[in-house]
């Protein structure tokens, strides 16, 4: 965490133009610009940097009298909704080809609602021509008014931006609104076979092509991607002698070209998208077992876990143990039955090789260096099929003076610190040496973040109550009204799984009499209903 | 900071060989690979990660009977004399040719001591070729007993490994002996006109040219490394064909290429690698004014600054100001004199673009978030050609229960505590809560060393004794047994200045009658006298 006198909260101040940052996705449809562009901006936004997409083709689609459909504009995606992120991703799945792409191979020109509108794609249409760029150079307008004018601190236009002179094109006219402004290409690129075959499942599964021969389908998926390669020239010499800032991300995170990175933020993008792999595998997440300060309602503190918090632990090393062979089971089916071209709904992820590593796949149980942490996995800290490890990372937020206190006692003797932590959460650093805020926990985990999507294997992350809002809000992309907020209880347990177009999510809640763990179905993070907590 | 079963303090576990890495460097002569070796080497050991160069080069000559002069063994770096360092890296900069390389052509067999063996070079000479062989492999061997019988975490290959044939080689001999061991290669690539000839400067003020004629000794070198080229194949298809990692660095930080990357070190290497640049600028580090604190002698708290820490700031302001006006002329200066090819001793930096940016250059004053170090930045943070930025990862070391008590009074009440903390200050943490010890500020430290190399502006850091400490033991190579007892007292304020060839090193110390800074020549940094810092 930083602040200075231009900005006091550690934010990209709204003044400092030349530490914001234009970003200018480009690739041929269907290499995962979607995917990168979501995943940088609930990154970037997870940050606290005010960050947006603008989509080229959707404003062309509005420009050309059509209806929005799955086209419509991406809004900042805010989304308490896992499952609702999840499936948005999935529809937008498919970017829309820039303006200057070879319109008349539209991936979306199958939809009854465009064949319509039909000669607008006309390349000979030069009129429709005209207004192609004009709507382009419209949504660049957009964005960086957001940027120079507005609170935007990053600023990504999502097209395929595939020509060299529709490059240049957005450079100058950058550059002729504000000089100052940082500028970054994210190419994406597929060479691997599996990967193109992973992508084109999904297109298979998706708006598209949903209802149709998917052998067909399949042909004209490929012809399409056919033309689209003759008119494509990818990031490379023409940039580099202009020395303009780039990453070209080749079979997603398996090469990565960064080429002339300055700047804070293009740092951290480059870094994060170096942590990219699409590895199946599950990412659970939960706090401790109930503990002795729990019990008394003290906050922070070190104390140890009750015979209730035990049980937790062992009901949790169980039923982790059953999951993880469930899931393993499960992929071996999915990878049996797959075909190609695939069955509706058959989204089965790229690597086969992977699927060869299943059983070899590790488990790794992540906790705080608190005894509250520890003792709940002292489970599978017993069994060598498990690798636990303690990480001080993800020790609970410290409540500086008020360590050990009740919020009773806190609201008695401190009202007015009291009073401007329920004001505002998020930004409330509780007082005292070491007193930490929310922001400060951001911050914090911007590392565990990467580290967590680095790694191949199976991850439990046992900790406490504001880290696991503070990682929820990453994998759920909650707005920042929403974090500090998000109701949490003991014996809540959260399952994400990455897939390709996003992460699959589920809850589970301790059933306590048992000893085991019931599925919330259509589950959907709250608010709490504890003012305090 | 993290701890597991098998590794209590968080390094690399002995027993983890999965976790290791064997990094094998490429690049033709003069890339600055020596250059990387050193700086990841520093950077690792730094992060507690034992990390040891081995290079072929020179124990080829010590097989072939010759002097090993200035290519004796290279030792793990933990010096404590910068200047020493600095003169090390220099003497080491021209990286002995790999045994496959084009030998007549060995850029050290203009040596003296190195002409009476010429026969060896001789790549008719079938028996030296073996013998060079054999060295190379027992070079290898070495570095696999060093991190697989050894405590060794990461070993690096220093030579030039030019050839498919080499580098395969290489693979399958680490492969036999322990497949499960991280392999990693490092390549220098430069296209640079300006970089080159940086080099160049660097080889003609070096050893091998240090009193010949500049014009003949810079056609030699450039015939050498013409020759050098045509048997040099850079990684590319056949090591992604095989799904080798990779890092490929291209004229610096200009380009830089990941492959396959995987594991936690390879990804700390690339996003220290990516930081890199040659950019002009000094780096000065200092502890804040005096505090209320510091004269009670109480440790922690966050007390204000007292009258004499106010004249202390002061007098940093204005020297600050002096320096940077004398550093400006200085530059500027240079630029105007050098001539290529260079009088001995001209080492210009490359980028001479660069230089026309000098007066543009920003000065950032970084401190803590605590008072003491944010009042000394006062006069700075008053004046709009200072940019004053307050860290969090600057705060200094939290003594947990400790806070605000005298080390008397530890003494007396916790004798136990004192006592432990005597014995291994590097590795004691403070009791209680939110409590740290040295090796959680180095761990805290790691993204603000990431972000010094980053910037390419000047960087006045004001903190405090153990965040001194750590820094300097990262920019001095400091081994382990130095960084927690190296005497930081109050008013030292030490300059770092980045060259091609290490960092060259500067110390002042407050002359407070004067409120001004004296600097001490030959200054080495010193072990505390006071048994409590």
């Amino acid at each position: 965490m930083t602040r200075s006198r231009v900005s006091p909260d550690g934010k990209i101040a709204g003044r400092d133009v030349s530490a914001k940052l234009v970003i200018i996705m480009v690739g041929l449809p269907a290499r995962g610009k979607s995917y990168i562009t979501k995943k940088v901006t609930r990154y970037l936004s997870w940050q606290q940097h005010d960050t947006r997409i603008f989509n080229v083709g959707s404003r062309r689609r509005i420009a050309a009298g059509m209806q929005p459909s799955d086209a419509a504009p991406k809004k900042d995606a805010t989304g308490v909704d896992g499952r609702l992120q999840a499936a948005s991703i999935r529809l937008n799945g498919g970017t829309a080809p820039g303006a200057d792409e070879p319109t008349a191979l539209d991936l979306n020109d199958s939809k009854p609602e465009e064949k319509t509108s039909a000669s607008f794609f006309d390349p000979k249409n030069s009129t429709a021509r005209a207004l192609r760029e004009k709507v382009a150079m419209d949504t660049l307008n957009e964005l960086l008014d957001y940027l120079i004018n507005g609170e935007g601190a990053v600023g990504i236009l999502d097209a395929t931006n595939s020509t060299i002179h529709r490059r240049d094109l957005l450079v100058q006219k950058i550059r002729e609104r504000e000089p100052k402004l940082g500028i970054l290409f994210i190419e994406s690129i597929c060479h691997d076979r599996h990967l193109l075959e992973a992508n084109m499942r999904l297109k298979l599964s998706g708006p598209d092509y949903k209802d149709k021969d998917p052998v067909k389908s399949l042909e004209d998926f490929k012809a399409r991607v056919k033309a689209y390669e003759s008119a494509y020239v990818p990031l490379g010499a023409h940039e580099e002698e202009r020395d303009l800032q780039y990453i070209q991300m080749i079979d997603v995170g398996r090469k990565v070209i960064h080429h002339r990175l300055k700047g804070f933020l293009s740092g951290s993008i480059a870094s994060y998208l170096t942590t990219f792999n699409l590895s199946p595998r599950q990412i659970w997440i939960t706090r401790h077992g109930q503990s002795e300060d729990n019990r008394l309602q003290k906050i922070g503190g070190n104390s140890h876990i009750t015979d209730r918090g035990h049980c937790y632990g062992a009901a949790l090393y169980n039923f982790m143990t059953q999951k993880r062979q469930e899931w393993l089971i499960e992929q071996k089916d999915r990878v049996a039955q797959s075909t190609f071209p695939p069955k509706a709904g058959d989204d089965t992820p790229p690597y086969p090789e992977i699927y060869q590593e299943l059983e070899e796949k590790n488990f790794c149980v992540w906790t705080s260096m608190l005894h509250r942490t520890i003792e709940t996995a002292e489970f599978f800290d017993n069994d060598d099929d498990y690798d636990v490890k303690n990480w001080e990372m993800l020790n609970e937020l410290n409540a500086g003076s008020f360590e050990g206190m009740t919020y009773d006692e806190i609201a008695v003797k401190y009202p007015h610190e009291y009073q401007k932590r329920s004001a505002d959460k998020l930004n409330y650093i509780y007082p005292g040496l070491g007193g930490e805020g929310y922001l400060s926990i951001i911050s914090r985990l911007r590392d565990m973040v990467r580290e967590i999507e680095r790694v191949t294997d199976h991850v439990l992350i046992i900790s406490h109550r504001s880290i696991c809002r503070v990682l929820m809000a990453y994998f759920m992309d909650l707005s920042r009204d929403h974090i500090a907020d998000l109701d949490v209880p003991l014996g809540m347990l959260y399952c994400i799984e990455p897939k390709p177009y996003g992460y699959e999510f589920h809850a589970y809640k301790y059933n306590e009499p048992a000893g085991t763990f019931d599925e919330l179905p259509d589950y959907k993070p709250g608010k709490t209903t504890d003012r305090n907590n």
